[in-house]
C-alpha cells in the first residue's frame, strides 16, 4: 500500500504518524530543526520560509498548548496563521468534515494542522484535500502524535547523540498514549536497540511486544541502566474503568522519585510530554532536577514543528 | 436621502448593502477582485495594500466561517486583524453598542467588519463612527449580506460573462435569506433581465415581486432554461412556525436533484452560499457534480472581500 | 527590599505597579509614548521595534477590551502576539501556574501580559520567569492596573502639562478600584500636590489617607476647583454586601452631572477608565461633553502600552 505521507519521489507531503516514515526523512526533520535552534539552545530564529503561506489550525479537540506551539512555529516561519474555533463553526451546523475541509482548502490554505479525538481523522482529511494542501496530525485519538514523537527524538539526539547505543524506557499510561506510540515507531526506525514500555498490566498490555519493545511491569526492571526515561502523563481524563489505578496507587508503584531514578544510568535524562502531574507520575524534585530536560523539550518542539512545516510546504503532491 | 455608503464624490466608503450601489461601483469591485485571483483561479495573492491598517472583526453573532474569510482577506492585504470576542466583552458589562464602537475607533481602527443579528446595526454603526473608520456589513439579521452577494456576482460573471443575457433562479428559503436579498439587488443593478425566486409559499412570499423578480412556487417553472441556479441553505435554525416545511418536505418539492437540474440549461452553473445541507436543498451528486461552482465561490469570496477592503480604505469620508 | 521591577542599573524590566516606580521611569514612559502619537493625536504609528519578539497575552481573568489594547500595541511594534485561552488550557488540566509560565517561557517568549483575579499573581510570575522574559501586569485583583495608571498620567500631562500645580479628584468606587491605586501612586511620584479621593464612606474608607491623599465624602468638596476629575466605574460585578449603595443611590449623591461639574475649574478635564455606566457614575452629557477626554484616553492607552513594551524589551535582567 502506498504511504500517504510521501509523494512519488519519496518526499514528505503530510505528517500523519511516525509509523512508516523512513529513517532518512526522520533525520531530515531533525537536521532541519537544528537550524532553527540557535547556539544558546533557547532562541528559535524567525525566518521568511513560509511568507505568504496560510496555516490553518483545525482543533476539533481542544488543546491550547499544542495549538499555541504550532501557531508559534508557523509565525516564526512568517506564515499567516488562522485559528478556527471549529467547535463553534459550520460543523456544528451539520456540515460534514469533508465539506469543511473542502471549503477551507478553497480559501487557498497551504497547511492544515489537525487535532481530532478520533483516530485516523487526519488520514481521512489527507486523502481528500486538494493537492496543494498539506496535513499535519497534531494528535488523533489514541493513535499518534507525531510532532511530539519527533521533538522527543530531537531531544534524545541532542543529549545522547547516537540512537544505536541507547536504552529508552517509556513509563506509565502507555495504553492511552499517542505519544508512546509515536515515540516507539520513531525510536525503532532510528535504530534504538532497546525500547521498554513500563507500567502496570492495566496500562501496559503485554501484547504491545509486537511493536518490538520490551514490556516491563516493574519500574526497577524497566528503567535499570536506561539512558533515557520518558514519563508519560497519567491521563485521568481519558481513563475509565474500575481496574485502572488511582493516582496514588500509580505513584506508589511507578512514580518517578529521585531514589528510583538512581536505577537508571547516572547521566540518564528524564523527559515528559507535559503537562506534568507533579507527585503522580513524577516527583517535583525530579521535574526540577538536574537530569530533567522537560523544558528543553518544549523549546525543541517549536523548532521541530517549524522543520516539519518548512519541509512539507516545499514538496509537491 | 443621502446614500450612507458613498462619499460626496460618489466613492464607496462603507459596504452596508448591495441595494443602492451604482453599477459602476459594483463593476469596480468585481474588476478589482479579478486582480487578486491568479491565473489558475486558485491562489489569491498577498499584497501590501493595507500594510499598517487595522481591521476589527466585530461579530455580535457568531459565524466562524465568515469571520475567517474576512480575516484571510485582510491578512492577504497585509493589514493587522483583531478578532474581538464581542459576546464576552464590554457590551456584556452594560456598555452601549455605540460606546463600544467609539472606543474601538479610538484605537486607530480603519475598518470594522460587523456581523449582527439585528437588521440595520451596521447602518447605525456607520452613522456614528469617526470619519476615518470604514464599515463592512458581514450580515445583519435577515436584511443583507453584501459581500456574499458580490462574490455571487463575481462567480456569475466569471462563468457567464454578460449579465444582460442571463436567467438566474434563486431557490429555497428566500424569506429568511439575507443572501437572496443581496443577490437580487446586485443582479438587478448589473442588468440581469430575468431573476426568479423559487420556493414554497411559506418561504417565498408573493409580495417579493416588488423587487423586480418573478415569484415561482414550482421548481420546474422556476429553473426552466436558467443559466444560473442559486440554491439557498434551508436555515432551520432561523425558522419557526408550524406552517414551515420540514427538511424532507422541502427536498421532496424543491430539492435540487440531478434529474431536476436538467430543467435548467445544459451549461447552467449551480451555486450555494454554504454550509450545504446535503440531501435537503441540494443532492450530494449535484454539489459534487460538474455544474457545481460552490468551491470556486469560496475562493472568489476571499478576492471580493480583499477588493472591498482595498477600495473603501482608499476613499475618504 | 529590592524593587522587582528594575534591574541593577535601575532600568525597567517588568511593569507590575506604579508604586515604587521612580519619577524618571514614569517620565521615560510618557516621553516614549509621545513618540507613538502622531501630530493629529489619533494615529498611532507602526514601528519595527519588536520585530521577531513574542508577546503572550495571559488573561486568567477575561477582559476582551484590555487584551485587545495590548494586542494592538504589540502588533504596532511589529511583535508577534499569541493570545492564550488560558481558562481552557493546561491550568485546567491541573498544571500549576508556575509550570504553565515555565513552559511558555521555553517557547522563547519575550513578554507576558498577565491579567489575574488575584492580587500579586504578576509578582509571583515575575519572580519565577526566565531572565529573558518580561512581565506586564494588566490588572491583578484590586491591587494594581499600572498601564491604566500610566495612560491616565499621559492624558493629564497632555492636557495640563505640569503635574506640580494640579488638583486631581478620583471619584467613586475607590475601594474596589485598582485604577485608583495605580493613579494615586503615579500622581504622587510625579509631584501632584493635591490628590483627593471622593465617594461614600462604604466605597472610600477613611484609612486611605495613608496614601497621601485627601479623603472627601462630599462630591462638592471633593471636586471643587479641581483641574482633573477621574470618574471610576461603579463595579457592581465586584461589589457585594448590603451596605453598598445602589446605582441610583450612588448617582444621587456622586453621579457626575453637568451642574455638578461646574464645581470644578471651568477648564477641568473629565476622565474615566471605561466601560462607562452612563447615568450611574457619570451623565451621558458629561461623557459626550466638551470637557470629556475619555476617548483620547483610549488612544493614548495604545501608545503608552507600546512605550512600556518597547522599554522593557530593551533592558536586560
Amino acid at each position: 500500500m502506498k504511504n500517504p505521507q510521501l509523494n512519488r519521489h519519496g518526499e514528505l507531503i503530510h505528517l500523519l504518524s511516525t509509523e512508516g516514515l523512513p529513517r532518512a526523512i526522520l533525520t531530515q526533520i531533525l537536521d532541519t530543526a537544528a537550524q532553527f535552534v540557535s547556539v544558546n539552545d533557547r532562541e528559535v530564529k524567525k525566518v521568511p520560509l513560509l511568507r505568504g503561506k496560510s496555516v490553518f489550525n483545525l482543533f476539533f479537540e481542544n488543546s491550547t498548548r499544542t495549538r499555541t506551539t504550532f501557531e508559534i512555529a508557523a509565525t516564526r516561519l512568517s506564515a499567516d496563521v488562522f485559528n478556527l474555533d471549529i467547535a463553534r463553526s459550520s460543523t456544528a451546523k451539520g456540515e460534514t468534515l469533508l465539506d469543511t475541509i473542502a471549503n477551507l482548502s478553497a480559501m487557498a490554505a497551504d497547511i492544515f494542522v489537525v487535532r481530532h479525538s478520533e483516530s485516523g481523522a487526519p488520514y481521512l482529511i489527507a486523502q481528500h484535500v486538494a493537492p496543494h494542501v498539506h496535513v499535519i496530525n497534531a494528535g488523533d485519538g489514541r493513535h499518534a502524535h507525531p510532532t511530539q514523537g519527533l521533538l522527543d527524538m530531537y531531544t534524545i539526539r541532542h543529549y545522547k547523540k547516537d540512537f544505536t547505543q541507547l536504552s529508552v524506557a517509556i513509563v506509565g499510561d502507555v495504553l492511552h498514549s499517542r505519544v508512546a506510540r509515536s515515540d516507539i515507531h520513531a525510536l525503532t526506525t532510528l535504530g534504538c536497540p532497546d525500547v521498554r514500555v513500563v507500567g502496570p498490566r492495566t496500562l501496559v498490555p503485554s501484547d504491545l511486544s509486537h511493536l518490538g519493545v520490551r514490556v516491563c511491569h516493574s519500574l526497577e526492571e524497566g528503567i535499570r541502566d536506561c539512558d533515557v526515561v520518558i514519563a508519560l502523563r497519567l491521563q485521568n481524563e481519558r481513563m475509565s474503568g474500575a481496574l485502572l489505578p488511582s493516582s496514588q496507587e500509580f505513584h506508589q508503584s511507578f512514580g518517578l522519585t529521585p531514589e528510583r531514578l538512581r536505577w537508571a544510568k547516572p547521566d540518564a535524562i528524564v523527559m515528559h510530554p507535559g503537562p506534568v502531574n507533579r507527585g503522580v507520575e513524577i516527583d517535583s524534585s525530579v521535574v526540577d532536577g538536574a537530569q530533567s530536560v522537560v523544558l528543553p523539550q518544549v523549546t525543541f518542539g517549536i523548532a521541530v514543528r517549524m522543520a516539519v512545516m518548512g519541509i512539507i510546504a516545499g514538496n509537491e503532491a
